[in-house]
């Protein structure tokens, strides 16, 4: 399908900043149609910062980063259910004050829904993003590329995963096969803290910090829990150095 | 689309007691079928207080407040579903003993969806409402009526919204565009704040209050998330009495 | 429909453990295709202990209950959506070191839903489960059996509610009518206590525990809130040892 992108990606790049951080935002239009960048870690009129940039234009804004979280940003030009569903949306990671505890690894996960026309090489179906049944649900914008690619990790290692469900519509039910999240952040502010989840359960724009690590040396399939979504392709792999053998899912 | 209502109107009022009152619910049916009431509320027996009240009749019930929260009621009467996607739902908001603390303005949002039928005139359609896909979602039963009437408020101030999603069906993705909730708590309790989240994320029936403030002089959208919903009619604006221009969404 | 089982029920038995301890689990493949389990209560290579076990074999594994929760245990094996749609799913309660506190009576609920083909006897249909949309919500397998045969408890007990959605897809919106839950945990971990709550929300693959008491002799209906699905049999009724009369739902 065609998309629509920041920086030519779906979604568009992990931003990382921390609490008391001066965020300098800048976007030049190089498409035919008027975009805008909306972000939810942002204290900010948007009707003068997340304004429509017109074809050909840069425009830019800054804001203070204020609140710990993982966050959406996404571009809000009406339809705005358009821009998100062809691939206008990222994760902004704000760090509280004085950064997050080191971890061995940091993993980024964001989950989007498609509606993918008859058509190919056009946008998003609006009959069928109207009815909110995606054709395909993935992390980070292929349907099961960490299936056909595992992410490799060690056995044992802290594992943080920074989970965003982007939409435009899809919850997510967030969740690694084989292991238990030691904790788990709502929004990924460090006070919305739960302990021993299975599952995340983020509506559509919500963001979460998860901690967990993998025991033994093995395969470790992730999905959204709701099955007929991860066929769709929101399911991956995590393969530690020492697995042995394959694991379909 | 007909309605069946609470008092002329979907949904209907709002109710407002504190922890410790007692609440006398009276209800006359005026309509040619039965109906009822039930007060999430209440902590009472449904056969006795919920019942069906017959055509013509006039029947009341009391109950203690007991629990602080932002809780749903509606009529109980079978088939349920049909009563629900028909429009008699509303809030009642319980304050804890002593009250809420003041704050500048309060808000109130029910979110709920919609099952039109072809026909003009009718109660909702019974195959759309099976098959879960509301032709409408709407924040107190009127698509986007506030994004063509903004909501006037004041740069600064502290706003307290309390959101309950009624459905029959959707859950709500609540946000608002430019800010990040300060606080809020899940079912109204403030046992159970949670701090800095962009996004409610209300299962249908729940309720939650969330306070926040918009720093600068602007006009913020508010949506449920699940963006092909906001594109039904879940959108509204929020606008400080000193914004200059417009801002579709 | 045809179901596939563990242990010729849906949901398959209940099982129950408590931190500390070591959980053997066992199957023989009875089936002419290959199947699996995956307890989500495990820290384990899934790889190697959620293994397809093959036609006629018998494998077992064991593993340590780590984490207090309600979790899910399902048939892991490809393509898992079809396996949890056709029925191999059941909760694993473990309780914390010490066990939980004694209460008066327990219940457990597993909320699924069903996509039932057009040819009697066959499996899930697949473009229905492809689509999300149900044709049966059910607790613990049947549409509506509490409805038909409410459950009898005892106005005044402490009652625990074990949850959990297995999905495939949908959430719930978990809701008693006439009480408030005096206390919930998410993912049925002690940390995680909300209280006061009208209506859990659950994603799909996440567990509950909610604690309640029925004040008055009655008939308590219990549903998912989103109506729609309690319509397609996501309803059940508690019937106090003292109420009169009936209710209908």
């Amino acid at each position: 399908m065609k998309v629509w992108t920041f920086g030519d990606r779906v979604p568009g790049p992990v931003v990382r900043v921390r609490v008391g951080d001066t965020v300098r935002a800048s976007i030049t239009n190089k498409t035919k149609m008027p975009h805008s960048i909306d972000f939810h870690a942002a204290r900010i009129a948007p009707n003068r910062a997340f304004r429509d940039v017109a074809p050909g234009e840069t425009f830019g804004f800054e804001f203070e980063a204020t609140t710990p979280g993982v966050f959406m940003y996404h571009c809000g030009t009406a339809p705005v259910v358009h821009h998100i569903a062809n691939g206008m949306y990222g994760m902004i990671i704000v760090e509280p004050e004085g950064g997050l505890a080191p971890v061995d690894r940091e993993l980024a996960f964001v989950q989007s829904d498609f509606y993918v026309s008859d058509t190919p090489g056009m946008p998003a179906d609006d009959a069928k993003l109207m009815s909110g049944i995606p054709d395909v649900v993935a992390f980070n914008g292929y349907a099961a590329q960490y299936k056909d690619t595992p992410i490799q990790v060690e056995r044992g290692e802290t594992i943080r995963a920074f989970v965003l469900a982007a939409g435009p519509n899809t919850w997510s039910a967030f969740h690694v096969v084989g292991t238990i999240f030691d904790r788990a952040w709502q929004d990924g502010n460090p006070a919305n803290e739960q302990v021993g989840n299975q599952t995340l359960n983020l509506a559509a724009s919500q963001g979460s910090i998860a901690e967990f690590r993998l025991d033994e040396e093995g395969i470790y399939p992730f999905v959204t829990h709701d099955f007929t979504n991860a066929a769709k392709g929101a399911v991956g792999l995590l393969r530690t150095s020492g697995a042995q053998g394959t694991m379909s899912h």
